[in-house]
């Protein structure tokens, strides 16, 4: 299944429009490319629908919103969804402003989103406000220790967001030291992945891309692409760790996953990648 | 020529005002100081002419444009107009969005530019919305296989590309698998470079920038200038490739081009230059 | 007190707001996250100071600014400073034109900033500019040859550093060959790094955001905080320029200079670091 997720985006060659931050733009755009999609970035209102018109998905980050840039994420969601392209909300630093908390949840209310990608603080954030309380611990863009999915609270935290994922009528992916992704129904545990990844800037925003990219290719299994998505984000990074050499810190780490991932065979996906059924 | 046209840059240091994108600006700015150049980034009307006027070069990318940088794009390029630098348009997209060609199209009815670079959908897309009617491929950012330059095809694709450039009196440098660069009278046939270039973000982006500081530093031999750049640009690529070890992707390649052509010695670009007059 | 100041960004992890250049965002985000700190990039208005609130240090870098940042600039200083953070200022490309020499100008007018960080050239433009007279040398985002620091200027340089740092109440951070740190009454001279660093773009973007986070983390030695960031940024560009391949160019150097800075440790950086009192 995974197998097969994969191959379909090297075969399809996804074109995914991408509305993302400018800090980790760059390696959004490679690891679109290293996956077998292709990227085209474009936050104009004045031609973000026709942008989105021609490609296969789109994903919305609002890591660096501003007044310019948030008209084009309506105006490409609403055509993404006339068009029933798949849709990937990052929620990039919901809670540590207002403007981010409410852009994310006025962009949910507006645009049927087939996914939404965050850490469990960003989560937790838009499910409490929706709801009137603010319970996420957001601390700038990292989750708050503790709201961290672990053993123990795994089978609450996997109920919550199975919950959101109903509320929302998407599939929630809540990544971590372990990644949640479930539909509402069914509800998977995702154990790939490295603590050392979290110094590196965007593998979240970068995941988030490569979640449009699967599930573009494989409209007719969406839970399983995402789950994709996640296994090989996490997998690459602890394949891609165990190749560094002894000097190498963030910067050899960063372009070890985008390298990683170009290279990953399908066997290789299907037997490294550690999830669960909850 | 080609080892003077380098020799000159190095010697130079040509400063080089960027318009460029946001996704792939870090490489143009690093490619630049590999080659020997120097690049200033400035995309504020309130400042584009005066930061043109400190430089001797400009290069306009319209990959992110915007309500915001479309006016800094006429204030530099006519500043520079005026003060007679080289200015290289980079036209990335012309075709995905009325935007995008019209932009383009508009820079060049107002802007005399020394240069315009671009994959052959693009160009494509520029010759026949100018001529009333659309006729370019352009797949997002990349070019449409359909319109890919061939052994085939080579010579009808070097007549349409002189009459480009005849037509709207610049050079123009179409980059593929088979890269033609004309002034319109002469043209030139280059084969340097590899497919895996293709999947690194920004290589075209970096092209153009290179171009202009080629072109900067040798005002009376632009059109050699503008050969150097891309003959330099793909030999980098193909060197850079052999020297990549069994586990890289795109991102130790983007590593290794930009290295490439920081190391680059004057008679390895001439020994390796591939280019015919054709 | 070079090894205490280091712990303790490795300690509290300090999270940084950063209003910054889009060129260098990328390498200025994972530097912060190499050294032990955390980076947050916002440059909306509508959530500067919400942004600024959260962290625990702002740096304002102005190598990109526009119409749409300034404001935001001015929002997060201000709560910056109601709030008694450190706010680090770097006035990339003072000089270059009038909208940055005129931003910077203002914002040390209305903001009190922390330290200043730039190159000579920068530094006398606004020196220069505020006495209603302009001496910099200013050569794009470069400093001017004839502005260098040398040994043979050094004492000379170091009284107007200082005089600028009384003037302006703040820590001056003057890098180039010799670096000088100085609050106006103290005044060290650095030695660490290497020419090379220059053909990177943003290491001086690097090293300003890195300050923000040392400061941040020893609010009680704010000038040793300093120093400590500027000896360890050029001691970090020394020790990767010696294990740089044969083949390695400025692409590579970006990637290992931001690996040091990962795993240096305490003693390399004490034993490292090479400063004298003037």
């Amino acid at each position: 299944m995974l197998e097969e997720c994969l191959r379909n985006v090297r075969q399809k060659h996804p074109l995914i429009h991408c509305i993302t931050n400018y800090v980790t733009v760059n390696d959004v755009a490679n690891v679109l490319l290293a996956a077998g999609g292709s990227p085209i970035m474009a936050d104009a209102v004045e031609e973000a629908a026709e942008i989105t018109a021609v490609c296969s998905g789109l994903v919305i980050n609002i890591g660096t919103l501003n007044a310019a840039t948030i008209p084009a994420m309506y105006a490409a969601g609403k055509k993404a969804a006339e068009l029933r392209h798949p849709i990937v909300l990052d929620p990039v630093g919901a809670g540590a402003s207002a403007l981010r908390t409410k852009t994310a949840l006025d962009l949910m209310a507006q645009i049927p989103f087939s996914v939404i990608r965050g850490n469990i603080s960003e989560i937790k954030t838009l499910a409490s406000t929706a709801a009137g309380v603010n319970a996420g611990g957001t601390q700038g863009v990292d989750a708050a220790l503790s709201d961290a999915v672990t053993e123990d609270n795994l089978h609450e935290a996997a109920a919550f967001i199975a919950e959101f994922a109903r509320c929302h009528h998407c599939i929630a992916a809540v990544t971590g030291r372990i990644d949640i992704v479930s539909d509402g129904a069914v509800c998977y545990a995702v154990t790939n992945g490295r603590a050392e990844m979290s110094r590196i800037t965007g593998t979240g925003c970068q995941l988030s891309a490569l979640t449009a990219a699967f599930i573009a290719a494989n409209p007719d299994n969406q839970l399983e692409a995402v789950l994709t998505a996640v296994c090989m984000m996490g997998l690459c990074g602890e394949l891609a760790f165990e190749r560094l050499g002894a000097q190498a810190g963030n910067a050899s780490y960063r372009t070890a996953i985008i390298d990683t991932i170009y290279a990953l065979g399908e066997q290789a996906l299907s037997g490294g990648a550690r999830y669960a059924l909850l």
